[in-house]
């Protein structure tokens, strides 16, 4: 599989006990180091490459710094019938949000809807990993998250108050694949700046401005501006309605509160997220809706393209054929990365990747 | 109040009293025809100048060709604790989603969150009015409709399958004003366009583009292309969730089967639309949660600002100052569209505004 130009790959299966051996080694209990490792490695499955494995050895220097607790005791805090509120006792997040998807869907498949948010909760990996969850059992999920580090102002001001709040949606199909929307609510996510500090160059105008609201399009010159909100103040009140529902409505973190995770190990984050499942059969024939997603599919994609695009593309299509692809021949990891991992696998006392 | 620049104001009963006439006028029972008034008005008391009695002649138009049924009975065909399906029967949108949006706060009271989706609705003026209900009974409120004309392909493509679908959220403060965000999936909704093509202006590159991808500017071009959705394929992929979750998982139209609703005045649009209701006491004290909101609100506007603003605003801030305006000294009533509604009450034998 390697090449001069290609990173080296790592199968699915490997990285995961990879990553289940790293956590063990700092002390979680077994459970938990597989539930993270398999949420983690399949953020890398299905091509969030700045959400998987990417993040362990940030995760690591948290975890021995003593910013997140590895023995959480994530509990109901408020429920009704279509609801609850978790306090996530400072959790990895993705344990958290494992907890309140399958709570969520229990719910929704009595009551037909069901929602659950979550505070003290920590950066949960890639949005669609928990938008996905409710397909397998005929729902619709829709999760949305506070960003751990605050990156534009509201629109019109100079403070960053605010994150790049996802939302993600998944929707089950029949012959089709599943429809699963991930955005975060500005032109650009700040991984993609980071990637283009890495790689030298050049960003487009439009996703970031500097404090006199010009353009910046030479990405080192980040630190000096901040990335703009989709469709000016539309993402800018979109950002803030997600802020309110995931943070403020469940006594997590919002505006000033926001911890910035990528220079504060120490902190607990209280990090908000939520999710809403929604059970289908509850509306109409499953089967039905799902003959109906195909069709919605194929009705897309039928579509004449515009100059310069060779086809349209559904939401998730690029995702899940880089998870099929990845199933087959492994994930890459770029050498910088490796190189992370195996000075983090020689601190642990872990066997490397391959 | 009337100078030479300034249209010519109707108080806001004045305004709802010409409304409840001309629908009495083409048989609507008076229950009926107080609530759709209240809320055209009501649409038009909050600045929503398109969505309010700019769209009277239009309506009545349609129920007198047959195109809308005035006597529908609008009944739950789908219900679980915490969601309900409506059939709204080909009745008015906004008669459909009063219904919607009251069952929807019902059932929330009980469950905590609920879902009510509609099917055979119809036009339901702007997406705020629903969004704000739930705020009086201390709820957060969500709304989502399917446009009713398609006015922008699919990311990449060219054939128009996708409205402008808007998303509405209705949020309690305690001293401050309500928070209300109302924003279409577009960058620019048509009725903006419309506005352009009446004042003669060009439109700003970003808003539309024509089949080859060139933006357009000159509005009377705008049957050569369509509208662009915010951060591209974000915003499509957005309005293509709203359209599989108000149009496809209520059994309404979406896709080749959105019938134009200012071209064709007799076919059942079988419109979609949902709304969220959420009772914030399930989550935590009402009184905690609006002083949160008011001080989300302080922080977003001691934000300094960019140069070029004055201020930075919170979703829905514009909206409450015209309907406070607009409260004390009436609505403008533009001449263009006062002639108009001259000649209805003609047609319709009904006494003309003042």
């Amino acid at each position: 599989m390697t090449t001069g130009l290609e990173p080296r790959r790592t199968s699915c299966s490997e990285l995961e006990t990879f990553i289940i051996q790293a956590y063990l080694s700092v002390g979680f209990p077994e459970e938990d180091a597989d539930l993270a490792a398999d949420l983690m490695m399949e953020a890398d499955r299905i091509g969030a490459d700045g959400h998987g494995v990417f993040r362990l050895p940030q995760y690591i220097k948290r975890i021995k710094l003593g910013g997140l607790n590895i023995n959480p005791d994530i509990r109901i805090e408020k429920e009704r019938t279509a609801m609850a509120v978790l306090n996530g006792d400072n959790g990895m997040g993705h344990l958290v949000m494992h907890r309140a998807a399958h709570i969520a869907m229990d719910k929704a498949s009595i009551t037909g809807v069901a929602w659950v948010g979550v505070h003290h909760s920590n950066h949960a990996g890639p949005a669609a990993l928990y938008a996905r969850m409710p397909i397998e059992r005929n729902m619709i999920g829709l999760y949305c998250a506070i960003g751990n580090a605050n990156h534009l102002p509201p629109w019109g001001g100079t403070e960053m108050l605010l994150s790049t709040n996802p939302i993600a949606v998944g929707v089950p199909a029949n012959e089709e694949p599943s429809i699963v929307l991930d955005m975060a609510t500005t032109v650009a996510a700040y991984g993609k700046v980071k990637q283009k500090i890495l790689s030298g160059e050049k960003m487009p105008e439009g996703w970031m401005i500097d404090r006199q609201g010009n353009p910046i399009t030479d990405p080192s010159r980040a630190d000096d501006g901040f990335l703009l909100p989709i469709g000016g103040p539309k993402g800018y009140g979109l950002g803030l309605i997600i802020g309110i529902l995931a943070g403020t409505l469940n006594g997590a973190a919002f505006g000033r509160d926001v911890i910035d995770f990528n220079a504060d190990y120490k902190t607990t984050t209280n990090t908000g997220q939520f999710i809403l499942a929604i059970d289908i059969e509850a509306f109409m024939d499953v089967d039905d809706f799902k003959r109906d997603v195909d069709l919605i599919w194929k009705t897309m994609k039928s579509s004449p393209t515009l100059p310069g695009f060779n086809e349209v593309r559904l939401p998730g299509e690029r995702s899940n054929r880089i998870a099929e692809e990845r199933t087959r021949n492994g994930i890459p990891i770029h050498p910088a990365l490796r190189d992370r991992l195996d000075r983090l696998a020689d601190e642990l006392g872990i066997s490397p990747l391959d």
